[in-house]
């Protein structure tokens, strides 16, 4: 069964985050990974998965271009993070498949220009999202939430220690794999426990 | 008559529901099923027929693309799903029909996207059809159920017990035939179970 | 003048309803009809017409696509039913002007995608429309109604005998024309009266 | 200066509307009349022009397009009816810029295809305007308004005896040119007095 | 510096509008005017302008295009009238630049299709504006002033005496061209006052 | 470290901003300074970013066109002032990115035209963004600030001394490059001043 190996983090409610990166190759079978992420939502009872997009900026000609560069999904236990191939290959139609399910709904923080792009760019379509900044503006009555990141939409509603996610982030490009990982494994975490308490 | 001779199965409020899961080919003719489950919608006294749609991932140059690839369609006691061939032919206008009608109200959950899609890939359009999940937030007065997949919704408004189709849904990959359709099956009756109580 | 010379139908508060069906034909001059139909909404003094139109499924390539095979046009005491040709014929023109007069109001059920499709696929503009569902939604306070169809519209609205519309239209295959004929007159007799309800 | 010498037309409250109908060709100049109309309307003191537009039916391969026809425009004691060219001419500019004043409010009824067809067709922009439906059904609080046509409208606000424009409209096809220009009078006359109301 | 040394107008509330017509060539320098409108509009301590468009119409083909023929910028105590040649020219770019800048808001009424026209036919974008009747009427809870023109809109705002700008704008084609500056003049300085209403 | 050797101005709070203005060649490479920016940001406990762009006004043929001419990046304490080149180079995909990024809310004043502007023209995608006028008038109540410019929409909410940016921003076609560079850097000083308020 797919093996969560990488790193594991303790995050500030002494939860455990598990975590596995993978360099998706053409030959790379990450489904087994995509399965595990299934399953733990499910038993986890809130169907919900976390997720987040990066791009890498490609130039055409004068203007720029956005592709997919790679794509991270969080459940309450686990962090997968996939790093994706310059050109298509056909296991990644094995994602596009997952981000099309309808049994879980994906969770993001801004993604209204992600799901734009991912379409554009990949004709990717996620069916079952859930913008989860508007959500809680208009649960809680507070419009700026709307327009907020993923670590001050957290702070706002879950108001938690961000010492750590803070500390890597601010120096960002000098941080290492593990402590990127890590940083990645906090927001997931926080997201999922803002969509936690928002269903309550 | 068009005979629903797939298995059966029992829900948690015992109430049956008969499937039936065709392989459409040129030359098979589902009309009859299709009558069927409008006769079964019209008897029932509320012309809802609750469908989902799935979509096969097709690559095209760099990019992908979905392709219809099958139809689950629910009523009060029947459950059709049709496993749609790669080629266009022509009895698939008898399902594009079907779609067209104004005779009954289809309802889906999260079908937006898939609305477009479908008029953009294959021309289809629905003529008549509630996004029961943005009905059910205006109704109950909870926001978030706008945005969750059909079985939180489902677990939102009807409380009900959910474990059977946990259990399949989790171990997704390894399930066999008859779970998926059991799945779908339950599925169906949920949905059709929510647009029941939000009537009242 | 135009002769409603087609089968009459006693609706269940024994009104009448003169129906008219026209296999259009390009020497076809069906406009005196359509001057009988202005002149009774006229003198019912609601200048409204239900109307409905019918899709018939093209496949282009791998897409389908839709043309105009039928319209069916009501007032109080009449109902026309035009069938049109595959072509475009010149006195279409005459169904083309009707459809743009302001004189009336034309009604219907679910018509935001038709109206796509009449301008996208014919060049054909309604200018004075009312989807009666979004009005009915509005003025009765419960949103499910703008999502249901004819039927279940009427259901909801004023609550009557409908046995003998869901009997036609569960065996709607075996259906002969002049039942198929009685079903669009009862539709349209239905919302000719939800609009009617909806005024006062 | 501009004559109105068409024939005159006494309302049911016993106001005068002096009308004019021109055919415009190439040669005609017919801005002097827009002139009188801007000066009535100034000095009714509220800057509002009732304005219809018709249009006729063309076929362009199998699909219908639409020409602008004819215009009406209307003020307080004043209705000018122009039956335009088939070619477009520069004496047209006047309109044309005549439409684009931003001295008067242009009011019409069901107006906002008319404003995508006149933009998307002739180029021609109405960069002041007012769709009095909507207002109205804002201002009175009764939604249906601002979907009825001009007499239904007018009916719902002012409470007139409307049997001359009845009369005229039930028999329209058999109607002669004058009692054509009555109900464009009359018509014109109706939605002025609604706006009149509006404004109070 | 940039001399305002047309003609001066006097308001009714015995304010007093200096004014600069320049029928702008490719040689003429007009950005001092335009430093002198800044400077005053920032002093004056509301960082507003006023403006409005006014298009010629050209037949291009069948259809008619929108040419920007003259613009029109006031502030409290100056109004700048420019006349634009048929040609871009490199000054232009002044003038667009100006258009593009936050330091103030541009100020206008019914100006939607006015946008979209500058940004279509010329590449012209205004940053920051305010389509002032739609704010009027939210602050006001009047909405017909959204649909008004600026006349209008001022007379409801403010109720002060529009007789000299209906003396004019009656009598626009035998108006002469110092008329219709103070005309121009009028209108800028009644949006101007109606803006500093709306802020209090 | 990336060194804010620029001149520092004095607010009217006497807080000190410290400004970097860096003219960006095809191999500057000006990513420290929007590391470091990054960094204060984070540690100023808010993660947000005030930005503004500015365009140079392009002729094509007849119409203009905008390029991205430069950028303006401003957090508690230092404002970056980056002036772009005409031709894409390979570092302005550092911005490109920073742009793209979620730790920080980007915010802007009246930002919604630039949004698309740079992604038109440069196909830069800024992810997680906040237009401040919009929230500001939500969260007081007061549509008005909605459509102000940045001295404005502050002037309303933190009522300070704007003496000194009047007094450089109404000269500006004489101010100095450092003048500018104070006038920038008390605008971004403002907006961040602004969205703390609304925070609380």
């Amino acid at each position: 069964m797919a093996n969560f190996d990488g790193p594991g983090f303790s995050m500030v409610d002494d939860s455990w985050i598990q975590t596995k990166a993978i360099d998706v190759e053409p030959s790379t079978d990450f489904s087994p990974y995509l399965s595990r992420i299934l399953e733990d939502c499910v038993w986890n009872g809130d169907r919900a998965i976390v997720f987040d997009v990066y791009w890498d900026v490609e130039s055409v000609n004068t203007k720029s271009e956005r592709r997919l560069s790679s794509v991270k999904l969080s459940t309450k236990n686990l962090c997968l993070f996939l790093r994706l191939p310059n050109q298509f290959s056909d296991n990644l139609k094995d994602l596009y498949r997952f981000f099309a399910s309808k049994f879980v709904t994906f969770v993001g923080v801004q993604i209204e220009g992600d799901l734009v792009l991912l379409k554009e760019n990949h004709g990717i379509v996620i069916r079952s999202y859930l913008e989860i900044g508007k959500l809680a503006a208009v649960a809680r009555g507070t419009p700026i939430v709307e327009f907020l990141g993923a670590r001050e939409l957290a702070h706002k509603i879950l108001s938690c220690d961000m010492s750590r996610l803070d500390s890597i982030q601010s120096k960002w490009d000098e941080a290492g794999g593990d402590d990127r990982l890590e940083a990645a494994a906090i927001e997931g975490w926080l997201i999922y426990n803002v969509y936690d308490q928002l269903q309550q």
